[in-house]
Protein backbone atom coordinates (compact mmCIF):
# COMPACT_ATOMS: atom_id res chain seq x y z
CA UNK A 1 0.00 0.00 0.00
CA UNK A 2 2.89 2.52 0.82
CA UNK A 3 2.87 5.73 0.93
CA UNK A 4 -0.83 6.75 -0.68
CA UNK A 5 -2.19 5.45 2.96
CA UNK A 6 -1.05 8.70 4.73
CA UNK A 7 -3.13 10.81 1.80
CA UNK A 8 -5.65 8.54 2.93
CA UNK A 9 -6.15 8.45 6.44
CA UNK A 10 -9.31 6.26 7.86
CA UNK A 11 -10.25 5.52 3.90
CA UNK A 12 -8.76 2.37 3.15
CA UNK A 13 -10.43 1.42 0.15
CA UNK A 14 -9.32 5.13 -1.67
CA UNK A 15 -5.86 4.04 -0.50
CA UNK A 16 -6.49 0.66 -2.44
CA UNK A 17 -7.65 2.17 -5.55
CA UNK A 18 -4.69 4.27 -5.85
CA UNK A 19 -2.10 1.39 -4.90
CA UNK A 20 -3.37 -0.04 -7.71
CA UNK A 21 -2.22 2.62 -10.10
CA UNK A 22 0.96 3.33 -8.63
CA UNK A 23 4.21 1.24 -9.23
CA UNK A 24 7.47 1.63 -7.74
CA UNK A 25 10.25 3.13 -10.34
CA UNK A 26 13.28 0.73 -10.25
CA UNK A 27 15.42 2.42 -7.96
CA UNK A 28 18.39 3.20 -10.18
CA UNK A 29 16.71 5.57 -12.65
CA UNK A 30 16.10 7.45 -9.71
CA UNK A 31 19.61 10.28 -9.93
CA UNK A 32 19.91 10.73 -5.47
CA UNK A 33 18.28 7.23 -4.99
CA UNK A 34 14.65 9.39 -4.65
CA UNK A 35 11.60 7.15 -4.40
CA UNK A 36 9.77 7.68 -7.63
CA UNK A 37 6.29 6.00 -8.52
CA UNK A 38 5.04 5.88 -12.22
CA UNK A 39 1.45 6.57 -11.92
CA UNK A 40 -0.82 5.04 -14.56
CA UNK A 41 -3.90 7.26 -14.81
CA UNK A 42 -5.81 10.35 -16.46
CA UNK A 43 -6.60 12.72 -13.45
CA UNK A 44 -2.76 14.68 -13.23
CA UNK A 45 -3.09 17.52 -11.21
CA UNK A 46 -2.68 20.20 -13.62
CA UNK A 47 -1.01 22.60 -11.81
CA UNK A 48 1.59 20.14 -11.35
CA UNK A 49 1.67 19.59 -14.71
CA UNK A 50 2.39 23.39 -15.72
CA UNK A 51 4.95 23.54 -13.01
CA UNK A 52 6.82 20.07 -14.85
CA UNK A 53 6.28 22.13 -18.24
CA UNK A 54 7.52 25.28 -16.82
CA UNK A 55 10.40 23.40 -15.47
CA UNK A 56 11.33 22.38 -18.97
CA UNK A 57 11.18 25.22 -20.53
CA UNK A 58 7.56 24.96 -22.25
CA UNK A 59 4.71 27.43 -22.73
CA UNK A 60 1.83 27.76 -20.01
CA UNK A 61 -1.84 26.70 -21.56
CA UNK A 62 -5.26 27.62 -20.47
CA UNK A 63 -5.90 24.84 -17.28
CA UNK A 64 -8.89 24.36 -18.91
CA UNK A 65 -8.09 23.20 -22.06
CA UNK A 66 -5.49 20.63 -20.15
CA UNK A 67 -7.95 19.04 -18.57
CA UNK A 68 -10.17 18.32 -21.70
CA UNK A 69 -6.28 16.73 -22.77
CA UNK A 70 -6.13 14.83 -20.36
CA UNK A 71 -9.76 13.40 -20.02
CA UNK A 72 -9.30 12.57 -24.22
CA UNK A 73 -6.13 10.81 -23.87
CA UNK A 74 -5.89 7.14 -24.49
CA UNK A 75 -3.50 7.01 -22.11
CA UNK A 76 -1.85 9.28 -19.38
CA UNK A 77 1.52 7.90 -17.60
CA UNK A 78 3.28 10.33 -14.51
CA UNK A 79 6.21 10.05 -12.63
CA UNK A 80 6.37 11.20 -8.91
CA UNK A 81 8.98 12.01 -6.49
CA UNK A 82 7.43 10.75 -3.01
CA UNK A 83 9.16 11.82 0.00
CA UNK A 84 7.04 11.73 3.46
CA UNK A 85 3.55 13.42 2.47
CA UNK A 86 5.20 15.79 -0.73
CA UNK A 87 5.16 14.79 -3.85
CA UNK A 88 6.05 16.46 -7.09
CA UNK A 89 5.58 15.76 -10.60
CA UNK A 90 8.84 14.96 -12.30
CA UNK A 91 8.11 12.63 -15.29
CA UNK A 92 4.84 12.98 -17.80
CA UNK A 93 3.92 11.20 -21.24
CA UNK A 94 0.37 10.97 -22.48
CA UNK A 95 -0.92 9.18 -26.02
CA UNK A 96 -3.83 9.88 -28.42
CA UNK A 97 -5.18 6.90 -30.07
CA UNK A 98 -8.15 5.01 -31.94
CA UNK A 99 -7.42 2.30 -29.79
CA UNK A 100 -6.65 0.20 -32.57
CA UNK A 101 -4.04 0.65 -34.97
CA UNK A 102 -2.13 4.02 -34.14
CA UNK A 103 -1.13 6.03 -30.68
CA UNK A 104 0.75 9.36 -31.15
CA UNK A 105 2.70 10.45 -28.34
CA UNK A 106 2.88 14.18 -26.96
CA UNK A 107 4.05 16.61 -24.17
CA UNK A 108 6.76 14.06 -23.01
CA UNK A 109 8.64 15.58 -19.94
CA UNK A 110 11.33 14.67 -17.87
CA UNK A 111 11.69 17.50 -15.23
CA UNK A 112 15.49 18.31 -15.35
CA UNK A 113 16.95 17.43 -11.88
CA UNK A 114 15.97 13.71 -12.57
CA UNK A 115 17.18 13.97 -16.30
CA UNK A 116 20.57 11.81 -17.11
CA UNK A 117 19.67 8.40 -15.53
CA UNK A 118 17.17 6.52 -18.21
CA UNK A 119 13.87 7.83 -16.61
CA UNK A 120 12.61 9.31 -19.85
CA UNK A 121 13.98 5.80 -21.49
CA UNK A 122 11.89 4.08 -18.71
CA UNK A 123 8.86 5.70 -19.19
CA UNK A 124 9.15 5.96 -23.09
CA UNK A 125 9.39 1.56 -22.35
CA UNK A 126 6.67 1.72 -20.03
CA UNK A 127 4.29 3.73 -22.32
CA UNK A 128 5.16 1.50 -25.74
CA UNK A 129 4.68 -1.62 -23.20
CA UNK A 130 0.87 -0.17 -22.73
CA UNK A 131 0.14 0.69 -25.70
CA UNK A 132 1.14 -2.84 -27.06
CA UNK A 133 -1.11 -4.44 -24.56
CA UNK A 134 -3.74 -2.32 -26.11
CA UNK A 135 -2.75 -4.56 -29.44
CA UNK A 136 -1.82 -0.61 -30.94
CA UNK A 137 0.81 -1.25 -33.19
CA UNK A 138 2.03 2.03 -34.37
CA UNK A 139 3.20 4.66 -32.55
CA UNK A 140 3.97 7.95 -33.69
CA UNK A 141 5.35 11.26 -32.27
CA UNK A 142 6.62 14.23 -33.45
CA UNK A 143 10.60 15.06 -32.11
CA UNK A 144 12.23 18.48 -31.92
CA UNK A 145 15.27 18.09 -33.31
CA UNK A 146 17.61 17.77 -30.26
CA UNK A 147 15.65 14.89 -29.29
CA UNK A 148 15.56 12.29 -32.41
CA UNK A 149 18.74 10.92 -31.38
CA UNK A 150 17.13 10.21 -28.01
CA UNK A 151 13.66 8.42 -29.94
CA UNK A 152 15.99 6.86 -32.29
CA UNK A 153 17.81 4.09 -29.58
CA UNK A 154 14.26 3.60 -28.42
CA UNK A 155 13.46 2.25 -31.73
CA UNK A 156 12.00 5.17 -33.19
CA UNK A 157 12.22 5.57 -37.00
CA UNK A 158 12.52 9.42 -38.52
CA UNK A 159 10.62 9.28 -41.90
CA UNK A 160 10.26 5.88 -43.10
CA UNK A 161 10.10 5.31 -46.46
CA UNK A 162 9.41 8.72 -46.87
CA UNK A 163 6.53 9.34 -45.14
CA UNK A 164 6.59 13.19 -43.71
CA UNK A 165 5.55 14.34 -40.55
CA UNK A 166 3.37 17.71 -41.51
CA UNK A 167 0.98 20.26 -39.53
CA UNK A 168 -1.14 22.93 -40.20
CA UNK A 169 -1.70 25.47 -37.47
CA UNK A 170 -4.21 28.67 -37.99
CA UNK A 171 -2.18 31.97 -39.82
CA UNK A 172 -1.25 34.33 -37.15
CA UNK B 1 -34.72 16.24 -46.65
CA UNK B 2 -33.63 14.61 -50.02
CA UNK B 3 -32.65 10.88 -50.80
CA UNK B 4 -32.46 9.45 -47.04
CA UNK B 5 -35.81 9.63 -46.69
CA UNK B 6 -36.05 7.16 -49.34
CA UNK B 7 -33.95 5.01 -46.62
CA UNK B 8 -36.17 5.38 -43.98
CA UNK B 9 -39.85 5.17 -45.79
CA UNK B 10 -42.41 6.18 -42.62
CA UNK B 11 -39.90 7.15 -40.04
CA UNK B 12 -39.96 10.24 -40.21
CA UNK B 13 -37.26 11.43 -37.28
CA UNK B 14 -34.85 8.88 -38.22
CA UNK B 15 -34.86 10.71 -41.65
CA UNK B 16 -34.85 13.90 -40.07
CA UNK B 17 -31.71 12.88 -37.91
CA UNK B 18 -29.80 11.60 -40.71
CA UNK B 19 -30.70 14.72 -42.56
CA UNK B 20 -28.52 16.71 -40.15
CA UNK B 21 -25.90 14.92 -40.49
CA UNK B 22 -25.84 15.16 -44.58
CA UNK B 23 -24.42 17.98 -46.57
CA UNK B 24 -24.67 18.00 -50.28
CA UNK B 25 -21.03 18.63 -51.29
CA UNK B 26 -20.85 21.64 -54.52
CA UNK B 27 -21.19 19.96 -57.60
CA UNK B 28 -17.91 21.26 -59.00
CA UNK B 29 -16.02 18.43 -56.76
CA UNK B 30 -18.22 15.43 -58.73
CA UNK B 31 -16.59 14.21 -62.06
CA UNK B 32 -19.35 13.65 -64.11
CA UNK B 33 -22.04 15.26 -62.24
CA UNK B 34 -22.61 12.62 -59.65
CA UNK B 35 -24.44 13.58 -56.58
CA UNK B 36 -22.34 13.73 -53.85
CA UNK B 37 -23.04 13.91 -49.48
CA UNK B 38 -20.90 14.80 -47.06
CA UNK B 39 -21.61 12.50 -43.51
CA UNK B 40 -19.88 13.63 -40.21
CA UNK B 41 -20.70 10.62 -37.81
CA UNK B 42 -18.56 7.64 -36.59
CA UNK B 43 -20.91 5.02 -37.35
CA UNK B 44 -19.62 4.61 -41.34
CA UNK B 45 -20.00 1.19 -42.77
CA UNK B 46 -16.97 -0.92 -42.16
CA UNK B 47 -17.45 -2.83 -45.23
CA UNK B 48 -17.99 0.38 -47.63
CA UNK B 49 -14.36 1.67 -45.80
CA UNK B 50 -12.45 -1.30 -46.27
CA UNK B 51 -13.89 -1.26 -50.24
CA UNK B 52 -12.70 1.99 -50.67
CA UNK B 53 -9.22 1.37 -48.95
CA UNK B 54 -8.82 -1.87 -51.29
CA UNK B 55 -9.93 0.72 -54.26
CA UNK B 56 -7.18 3.07 -53.13
CA UNK B 57 -4.75 0.06 -52.68
CA UNK B 58 -4.34 -0.80 -48.93
CA UNK B 59 -4.27 -3.50 -47.43
CA UNK B 60 -7.25 -4.47 -45.57
CA UNK B 61 -7.83 -5.00 -41.89
CA UNK B 62 -9.65 -6.85 -39.16
CA UNK B 63 -13.24 -5.08 -39.40
CA UNK B 64 -13.20 -5.51 -35.41
CA UNK B 65 -10.67 -3.13 -35.56
CA UNK B 66 -11.71 -0.59 -37.78
CA UNK B 67 -14.90 -0.93 -35.54
CA UNK B 68 -12.78 0.52 -32.84
CA UNK B 69 -10.81 2.68 -34.29
CA UNK B 70 -13.95 4.36 -35.66
CA UNK B 71 -15.58 4.91 -32.47
CA UNK B 72 -12.32 6.12 -30.87
CA UNK B 73 -11.80 8.84 -32.99
CA UNK B 74 -12.91 12.41 -32.86
CA UNK B 75 -14.14 13.46 -36.29
CA UNK B 76 -14.93 11.35 -38.94
CA UNK B 77 -16.08 12.46 -42.54
CA UNK B 78 -16.96 10.93 -45.48
CA UNK B 79 -18.43 11.58 -48.90
CA UNK B 80 -21.15 9.38 -50.24
CA UNK B 81 -22.19 8.74 -53.97
CA UNK B 82 -25.72 8.65 -54.19
CA UNK B 83 -27.81 7.46 -56.92
CA UNK B 84 -31.54 6.83 -56.20
CA UNK B 85 -31.46 3.94 -53.27
CA UNK B 86 -27.87 3.12 -54.36
CA UNK B 87 -25.03 4.78 -52.19
CA UNK B 88 -21.14 4.21 -52.22
CA UNK B 89 -18.28 5.75 -49.77
CA UNK B 90 -16.30 7.71 -52.44
CA UNK B 91 -14.11 9.87 -49.61
CA UNK B 92 -12.74 9.23 -46.33
CA UNK B 93 -10.94 10.99 -43.58
CA UNK B 94 -10.67 10.62 -39.69
CA UNK B 95 -8.61 12.21 -37.01
CA UNK B 96 -7.39 10.87 -33.37
CA UNK B 97 -7.45 14.22 -30.87
CA UNK B 98 -7.32 15.28 -27.42
CA UNK B 99 -10.16 17.41 -28.60
CA UNK B 100 -8.07 20.28 -26.92
CA UNK B 101 -4.66 21.34 -29.00
CA UNK B 102 -3.92 18.25 -31.27
CA UNK B 103 -5.54 16.16 -33.62
CA UNK B 104 -3.94 13.70 -35.69
CA UNK B 105 -5.40 12.95 -39.69
CA UNK B 106 -5.29 9.02 -40.58
CA UNK B 107 -7.13 7.15 -43.84
CA UNK B 108 -7.79 9.77 -45.69
CA UNK B 109 -8.47 8.34 -49.02
CA UNK B 110 -10.84 9.41 -52.14
CA UNK B 111 -11.65 6.94 -54.72
CA UNK B 112 -9.52 6.61 -58.03
CA UNK B 113 -12.86 7.80 -60.00
CA UNK B 114 -13.73 10.68 -57.48
CA UNK B 115 -9.83 12.32 -58.04
CA UNK B 116 -8.54 14.76 -59.99
CA UNK B 117 -11.74 17.26 -59.29
CA UNK B 118 -10.61 19.04 -55.70
CA UNK B 119 -12.82 16.21 -53.52
CA UNK B 120 -9.72 15.71 -51.51
CA UNK B 121 -9.24 19.40 -51.08
CA UNK B 122 -12.65 19.96 -50.43
CA UNK B 123 -12.72 16.97 -47.41
CA UNK B 124 -9.79 18.40 -46.19
CA UNK B 125 -10.82 22.08 -45.91
CA UNK B 126 -14.08 20.58 -43.96
CA UNK B 127 -11.54 18.43 -42.16
CA UNK B 128 -9.61 21.62 -40.86
CA UNK B 129 -12.76 23.57 -40.10
CA UNK B 130 -14.61 20.93 -38.27
CA UNK B 131 -11.48 20.80 -35.82
CA UNK B 132 -11.15 24.52 -35.43
CA UNK B 133 -14.58 24.63 -34.67
CA UNK B 134 -13.34 22.66 -31.91
CA UNK B 135 -10.71 25.04 -31.09
CA UNK B 136 -7.66 22.54 -31.61
CA UNK B 137 -4.96 24.24 -33.33
CA UNK B 138 -2.54 21.71 -34.28
CA UNK B 139 -3.59 19.44 -37.36
CA UNK B 140 -0.83 16.39 -37.91
CA UNK B 141 -0.50 13.85 -40.37
CA UNK B 142 2.37 11.46 -41.76
CA UNK B 143 2.14 12.17 -45.69
CA UNK B 144 3.73 9.33 -48.07
CA UNK B 145 6.41 11.24 -50.06
CA UNK B 146 3.49 11.09 -52.90
CA UNK B 147 1.05 13.15 -51.08
CA UNK B 148 3.02 15.76 -49.96
CA UNK B 149 2.76 18.53 -52.24
CA UNK B 150 -1.19 17.98 -52.14
CA UNK B 151 -0.62 19.01 -48.42
CA UNK B 152 1.54 21.64 -48.91
CA UNK B 153 -0.85 23.07 -51.04
CA UNK B 154 -3.54 23.06 -48.44
CA UNK B 155 -1.04 24.56 -45.79
CA UNK B 156 0.49 21.80 -44.25
CA UNK B 157 4.25 22.16 -43.35
CA UNK B 158 6.59 19.48 -43.59
CA UNK B 159 9.14 19.08 -40.25
CA UNK B 160 8.87 22.69 -39.41
CA UNK B 161 11.53 23.56 -37.08
CA UNK B 162 13.28 20.91 -37.61
CA UNK B 163 10.12 18.78 -35.78
CA UNK B 164 10.34 14.92 -37.04
CA UNK B 165 7.68 12.71 -37.66
CA UNK B 166 8.99 9.29 -35.97
CA UNK B 167 7.42 5.81 -35.40
CA UNK B 168 8.11 2.88 -33.35
CA UNK B 169 6.81 -0.85 -34.81
CA UNK B 170 6.84 -3.84 -33.50
CA UNK B 171 9.70 -5.88 -34.42
CA UNK B 172 8.34 -8.27 -37.13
Amino acid sequence: MGFWKKWFPGREAQAAEFAKKFRPVPANFAPDRQQLYLYRDRDVDVGELEDLCDAVGWARRPPRKVKIALQNSFLVLSVWEVRGNYKRLVGFARATSDGAFNATLWDVAIHPKFQGKGLGTYLMQETIRELRKAEISNISLFADGHVVEFYRRLGFLADPEGIKGMFWYPSP
